[in-house]
């Protein structure tokens, strides 16, 4: 079977995010003055062949242990779908 | 009140995503063979005072087409929480 991980991979809550800070100033250039913080981080599609929903989502948590996310920086989340 | 917008941006589907394809093939040669696409996007949080959840939505959105989103490339989900 097929199924979809979404991937969320988001900086850490205490870290700094430079590159939300500096959106964060350019919205409010923008008059969106209600935005009050901003934080960036990515999100990540695998299309997955396994067994099961659970295969699938261990698979997808070997690629982000492995690869995808950075454990110093970085925490993330896995949805899986059919 | 204070709403948190999740807005994610993905490449669209007809577009080719080579970030995506560089990681498919590095995830293969660490023998993830299970994983057959990959498609990599952002994930933008942004922490919005607003009256109403439709409030916080629609500056979001105003957001994303002001700033954050490429038209050209790409398209956005918003998800609003409390």
């Amino acid at each position: 079977m097929i199924f979809t991980a979404h991937i969320t991979i988001m900086p850490l809550t205490e870290l700094l995010d430079p590159q939300g800070k500096a959106v964060n100033e350019s919205l409010h250039r923008l008059q969106l003055n209600a935005i009050q913080n901003v934080r960036i981080g990515k999100q990540i599609t695998l299309t997955i062949e396994a067994n099961s929903k659970e295969e699938a989502n261990e698979i997808a948590d070997v690629a982000c242990k492995k690869m995808l996310y950075n454990a110093v920086m970085e925490n993330y989340t896995i949805v899986i779908s059919e």
